[in-house]
C-alpha cells in the first residue's frame, strides 16, 4: 500500500456533505472554522485528540503582530507594517516567502482586531524583560531579536510580541477563548477524529475524506474545500531524522501529542511538495533576566559564536546547528546571577585559564576570546559580533564561572518549522507550483513566515493568519 | 493539474511492454541497464539527452570503494569492510542509513571486480597529492577524510578513491565504458525520451510509463519495474530555494543538464517520501598542492573553523553551512605557494595586526586566533581543531597572506544528496515506509550513503551499486 488517496468512485455513500472540512483544531483550525462558518459556509471541523488546543495551548501564547496595533500605540511604540515586513525578511531564514510576509505585515492591525473582537484579551501594558512568556499578565513584550544586530540596523525596532491577559503562559488561555467560539459557532465538531485518506478525482481535485471515528470510518464529500491544520512533525521520530536529525538532540519537543506530520503526509500522498523540512525552531532561553546577556557564550573551541543579546531563540539555533550543542555561558563575579530555566555552573576559576581548563576547553583559548572580547568591551565595542552597548562589559570581576548550556544539560525546546508548501491564499501547491484543488492548508503542517530564524509568536501568527486565508479561499472556490 | 500519475485505463494502447524501464543512463543508470539485461530481462533503457553519460560523465570519475579491493592490494594498502563501515558511519551525517552501508562496504569488493570485468581501466599505482581528480593516471586516490581528525581515530585509514586510467578526469572515461556495455547488451534504448508521468493502479502499483520521444507519447507497460536513475536537483532552482538554498551562493553546480529534480517528482507524484533534501555536497579545494593545508583557514570573525587537513569536501561544509562562504586561507611566507584551482590574495601583511586589517577582520581577532594556533603548532599540536602534526608548523614568518576563500571568490563546487527514501533494495518507501510496488530508484534521485558529510566517491560508487541492486530487486518481484 502506498497511495492515501481515494477514489472517489470507492465511496460506497456520504456520511455527510460539506462545503468545509478543517482538520485540527489548534489555533490555525480554529482561526479557519471561525472564519468559514462567519462566511456562511456549512462547516466541519474534526479534531484527533479529546478537545480542542493541540500544541497552541502548550504554548506561551505570544502572537508575533504589528504595523502599529492598538496595543502598540497604547504602550507608545511606534511601528510600521514597512518595519515590520524589513524586519521579517532579514529575520526568517535564507528563503523568505515575500509575498506571504508581505500580507502578513499589512494584515497585522486586523488580525488584532479580529482576535480581540473574538475575546482574546489583551492587558494594554509592556514588560520589559523576559520575552516569549512574561511572568506577569502584561500584554506586550520583545519577542525576537529586533533591537540587536544585525536587524536593529535593517529596520526601526518594535516590540511585537502580543500575549493574551494572564501571568505566565498565555496558549492556554487563548485556546480556551478560541475554542469557545467555536463551541458557540454553527461549525459541527467531531472530537476523537481523524482524517485517514483523502478522496480525489483523477485531475488531482480533492472532494472527500475518510475520517475515522471511534473506529468506524465515516466518508465526508467535501464541496468547496479541506484545511489541514494538524501542525507539524517533531514528534515523529523517522521523519525527524530524514529531515532534521539535529533537533533529536533538543531534551524538550514542543508539541501536543498530534504533530507527528499526519497531515504534511496527507498532503504528499495528494501529490503536495514540501519544503523548508530541515527548518526548525530552537530556543534556549539562557539570558533570562536579561542582565545574563553581559556573560559571553562560547562553545567547544573556546570562541565566541552569536551575539550573546540576540534572541533566546536565535541562540539555540547557533548554538545546536552550527555547534553541536556544545556551549557554555561565561561570566565573571559582577555579571554572576541565577539564570531564571536552568544554569548548571560547570566551572568555576580564578583566571580565565583556570576556567578553561575546568571546562575541558583547548588552552588559551577562552585566555584568547576574552582577550579581545575584554579589549574591546572597555570601549563598548564589540566588532566581532556586534553585541549592542546595554551589554557590553569587560569579564574583569574574578572568580569567573561557566554556565553548562551543552543538549546535555541545558533546556533546547525544538519544534518543526517546515511542511507543505502554500501559496499565499493557502492552497497547497505541487512541485511544479501549481494548486490542488480543494486542498488548503495552514500552521505548521506548512512551511509558513518563519523558514529558520524565529521570533516567538510567528507560529501561532501565521496559523491564525493563513487558516483565516485558507477558509476564505476555499470559500471562493 | 497535480498529479503526474495515470490510471492504466487510460492507456489506449501500450506501445511496448518490457520487464524493466530504466529512466536515466548516467552510472546508476548504466548498471541498473547492464545488471537486468545481464539476469535475462527485457529491457528499456531511457535517457533525455541526445546520449548516454549524464554528470556522471562530467565528474572526476572517483569511485568510493574498499574492504580490500585488488587495487587497494597491489599498491599496498590493507582495507576490511569493517574499517570502510566505520569510517563511512562516523563520516556521511548526522542520520546515516546503517544497513545501506553495511551492504555497500560488504559488496564493495565485488563491485571492483564487476567494473574491472565490464572494461573499467584501473592502473594499479597510487596517486599520493591532490585528491578526487589526480593530474596522472594513477588509479588510488585519498578521497575522503580517512586520514585526520576524528576519523583516524575512529577507522583505519586506507585510500578508497579508485579512478579510471586516464590523466586528469576520470569521468568521460567511465562513462564511455559503461555506455558502450549498454550498447553492446540487448536493451533497447530511446534516447532524447522524457517519462513525463507513471501508470499506476488504485493499489499503489508503478505499472507504466508515460514517455515523451520528439514529441510523440508513448506508453510503456512494465512487468516488474522501472529504476529511476535521473540524479538530483542542483539545476532546479525552485527546489534548491526550498531546500538548500545555500547552495546558490556556490559558483558551480556540478550537473548535466537533467539535473532538475524530475525524477524525485515523479517518485513523489506516485506517493514516494523524501529525506536529507537540505544536504549537499560543496567542495572548496583550496589545500591543493598539499602543502596548503599547512595554512589556517578562518572565518569573518578571525576564527578557524576547521581542522585545514580534512578532505576539502568537508572544508566545503564548514565554510558554506557554518560560516555562509565567509572565508580566508592564511599563510606565511614559509607555507606560501600557489594554489592549484584558486586562490585571489586577499591581502598581506607584515603582521597579523596588519593583516587582519587589509582583510576587514575585528581588531585583534586573527591576533589571537594565530597566538593560540601558532603556541600548540610550536609543539606539534592542535587542541582545538586536531590537525594532524605533518600539516602543523608556526605561520612565523613574515610577510603574511590570505587566499580568498569566499563564495564571490573561490570555486565552491555544489551538487544535491537528498532524494527518494529508498530501502537497502533500491525499493522505494512511502512516507510509512512502505515499499511501492514497482518503483525503484538509485543515484542521486535518492538519498544514499552520504546524507551531508561528503567523500569523493559516493555519489558514482552508491549509484552503480544501488542501480544494480534496484534491477536485481524489480526482476525478483
Amino acid at each position: 500500500m502506498s497511495r492515501l488517496n481515494l477514489d472517489p468512485q470507492t465511496a460506497a455513500q456520504w456520511h455527510r456533505e460539506v462545503d468545509v472540512l478543517v482538520v485540527g483544531l489548534g489555533a490555525a483550525g480554529a482561526a479557519a472554522t471561525l472564519e468559514a462558518t462567519a462566511l456562511g459556509a456549512d462547516t466541519l471541523v474534526i479534531e484527533r485528540g479529546g478537545g480542542g488546543g493541540g500544541t497552541s495551548a502548550m504554548s506561551g501564547g505570544v502572537i508575533y503582530m504589528g504595523g502599529g496595533t492598538p496595543l502598540q500605540r497604547s504602550c507608545g511604540f511606534e511601528d510600521s507594517a514597512d518595519e515590520m515586513y524589513k524586519y521579517l525578511m532579514a529575520s526568517v531564514g535564507p528563503n523568505p516567502d515575500e509575498a506571504k510576509i508581505r500580507l502578513y505585515c499589512d494584515g497585522s492591525v486586523e488580525q488584532y482586531d479580529w482576535l480581540v473582537g473574538h475575546g482574546v484579551p489583551f492587558k494594554q501594558t509592556y514588560y520589559h524583560g523576559t520575552s516569549g512568556e512574561p511572568p506577569t499578565d502584561d500584554g506586550l513584550v520583545w519577542s525576537g531579536a529586533e533591537q540587536v544586530h544585525p536587524f536593529c540596523e535593517i529596520a526601526v525596532p518594535a516590540p511585537r510580541g502580543h500575549v493574551p491577559q494572564i501571568e505566565h503562559q498565555g496558549g492556554p488561555l487563548l485556546m480556551k477563548v478560541l475554542c469557545e467560539e467555536v463551541e458557540k459557532c454553527p461549525a459541527e465538531k467531531w472530537m476523537n477524529a481523524r482524517c485517514t485518506a483523502l478522496f480525489q478525482e483523477t485531475d488531482g481535485e480533492v472532494v472527500g475524506a475518510a475520517i475515522e471515528v471511534f473506529g468506524e470510518v465515516r466518508n465526508v464529500r467535501i464541496r468547496k474545500g479541506i484545511v489541514i491544520a494538524t501542525g507539524g512533525f517533531v514528534l515523529n521520530d523517522t521523519m525527524l531524522e530524514h529531515h532534521a536529525p539535529l533537533a533529536k538532540l533538543c531534551g524538550m519537543r514542543v508539541a501536543a501529542d498530534g504533530d507527528d506530520g499526519s497531515g504534511i503526509n496527507l498532503g504528499t500522498a495528494a501529490g503536495a511538495a514540501t519544503l523548508n523540512m530541515s527548518a526548525i525552531s530552537i530556543s534556549l532561553p539562557i539570558t533570562q533576566p536579561w542582565g545574563l546577556k553581559r556573560g559571553v557564550l562560547v562553545n567547544a573551541q573556546g570562541q565566541r559564536f552569536v551575539n550573546e543579546d540576540t534572541y533566546y531563540g536565535r541562540l539555540g539555533e547557533a548554538a545546536l546547528l552550527h555547534n553541536h550543542g556544545r556551549a557554555w555561558l561565561i561570566v565573571d563575579d559582577a555579571v554572576f546571577e541565577k539564570p531564571t530555566y536552568f544554569g548548571e555552573v560547570a566551572g568555576v576559576g580564578e583566571s580565565f585559564g583556570e576556567l578553561e581548563g575546568e571546562l575541558g576547553l583547548p588552552a588559551g583559548s577562552l585566555e584568547a576570546t576574552m582577550s579581545v572580547y575584554n579589549r574591546h568591551a572597555e570601549k563598548s565595542e564589540d566588532p566581532v559580533f556586534h553585541k549592542g552597548r546595554d551589554y557590553l562589559k569587560p569579564l574583569d570581576t574574578p572568580p569567573f564561572g561557566a554556565f553548562d548550556c551543552t543538549t546535555e544539560k541545558a533546556l533546547y525546546a525544538a519544534f518543526t518549522l517546515g511542511g507543505l508548501w502554500t501559496d499565499p491564499d493557502s492552497r497547497v501547491l505541487d512541485p511544479n507550483g501549481d494548486a490542488i484543488a480543494g486542498l488548503h492548508a495552514a500552521g505548521r503542517a506548512t512551511s509558513g513566515i518563519s523558514v529558520g530564524g524565529y521570533s516567538s509568536g510567528l507560529s501561532l501568527g501565521d496559523g491564525i493568519f493563513f487558516g483565516r486565508r485558507a477558509a476564505r479561499t476555499a470559500i471562493a472556490r
